[in-house]
């Protein structure tokens, strides 16, 4: 029997944790607050920041949805994160993709203010992370450490295969990963023999959204399996990269898609606002304090 | 046979090439400089600055020693930083390790300016090479793949193993390779079993500085294998992780410790000061026709 590695119980106590975080916050007049900035008529982004809004309401956390329309330019999603980067009110700041054909999204994520990058999609967050520097890690990155810890799976000494070196989720997961002392192999596109790659592995983890790409033939005997696929089917479903059925009965252990990964990643998105709000008051207190030095000698 | 894939040719082309652009700078009074910051007593750092400072000087960079003694403090080191990030004549910066007992490497690392780090060193860096935006790899770290695409090596579907995860050259040399889509394993200290790690790759990476590390049993028949590392004896040999004696002829070629990547390491840090001198011209200029262009409306 394959055990099922949910995520919704480990979301629930990172809720209830930022919630009370929240609460302390705006007892002191800190109300955290999150601005989503998106730009695409996509139906299912739309749904997806609608479903960010209303759990960071239900945490404590205000949250503003910037939406600049399917025909916004690179230039103006631009000034609006640097604008958000410079509001005292905003916390934190998520770009949610896909953007409009044509946004450089990579000078994009550069405009990202790195206190505010709850979703670590600055480069400099990025960089931050692999020096081993205090950053926020991509959401989605750290779902996948956070459900390994919440389900005791240790990832020290062990293998690890990560199929996908995405810049938001493959390489930030195969950097935690060797920093949690595994020994990691990164597959991708062009890894010439996938199964090769995968079959030795004690933890599989699969972000590509090419569903069922994952089968018994590229999972070991008892291999933990991290599903962070999400391929949206027009019927409403949401797939997985791995064919559960397939790979059930030799995995030792699965995360169902949907959840698994995914409500753990919004839970931290939430939970990196509230220490975003915490480290921006406590940085302006200790500046206010220094000034009243200042002025004072 | 073992194929030796020395690094001195490769280190020549490149200096040859900094040369040419050194002297079309200068012509234009523009003359590329290199400051080294180092602050400790170590007499082979000191020799490696040296021998840095002398090719420069061949190349027609000029070089600054910066020499903070082996007491220095963070602070003195940071100031030094931060001052050579804002003189205009300086256009490469290099931050010397070891450093003294007690100074904060990380926060040294974040004050080089990231328009003058020719080394890669600061996380910001390092974050932009992750995320595919231009940036200087860590010298090292791009000297093994210069070595490999100047003996016609491509690591495209090929499988590769690192070992050794460190930010200055397993980290970045893994990332490079896997974006010259190889498929990559990282073993380091707390991989359970190194053979099994890097007996199947074909082309393997060793960064530790443990010599003789390596023997035949962790190479692949055939495997191309890079030694980055470089321990110094005490009667002034300098050895590499790979027993070279035991891999000869299972190994298909092998980097020779010295005069494999560690001249092209060097090649690389002179010829990026010259691309930094040329890139910081081509700012002030246009800032400057802009200024001027402003001024006359």
């Amino acid at each position: 029997m394959t055990r099922s590695l949910g995520g919704a119980e480990l979301a629930t106590s990172i809720r209830n944790d930022a919630s009370v975080a929240a609460a302390a916050l705006s007892e002191i007049g800190v109300r955290p607050k999150l601005a989503v900035v998106q730009a695409t008529d996509d139906e299912s982004t739309a749904w997806y920041v609608r479903s960010i809004a209303s759990a960071a309401k239900r945490t404590g956390i205000l949250c503003d949805i910037v939406d600049l329309g399917a025909a916004a330019s690179t230039e103006q999603i631009r000034s609006t994160l640097v604008e958000l980067g410079h509001d005292p009110d905003v916390h934190g700041i998520i770009l949610q993709t896909p953007l409009p054909d044509g946004t450089d999204l990579d000078a994009l994520r550069e405009a990202i203010n790195p206190a505010k990058d709850v979703d670590g999609a600055n480069p400099v967050s990025l960089g931050r992370l692999v020096a081993r520097q205090p950053a926020f890690a991509p959401a989605t990155a750290q779902a996948v450490i956070a459900l390994l810890d919440h389900h005791g799976i240790s990832p020290h000494g062990r293998t690890a295969a990560v199929v996908g070196r995405s810049t938001v989720v493959g390489s930030p997961v195969a950097h935690l990963l060797v920093q949690r002392n595994a020994t990691v192999t990164v597959c991708h596109r062009h890894t010439t023999d996938l199964a090769a790659g995968t079959r030795d592995a004690d933890i599989l983890v699969v972000a590509v959204g090419i569903p069922g790409l994952i089968t018994a033939d590229h999972v070991a005997d008892g291999a933990v399996v991290i599903d962070v696929g999400t391929t949206a089917t027009a019927d409403g479903q949401l797939l997985g990269d791995v064919d559960a059925v397939a790979v059930d009965g030799r995995a030792g252990a699965l995360t169902p898609v949907p959840g698994g990964v995914g409500p753990v990643t919004t839970a931290l998105l939430l939970n990196h606002t509230v220490d975003a709000a915490g480290t921006q008051y406590a940085q302006t207190r200790s500046e206010s304090v220094l000034a009243g030095f200042r002025s004072s000698v």
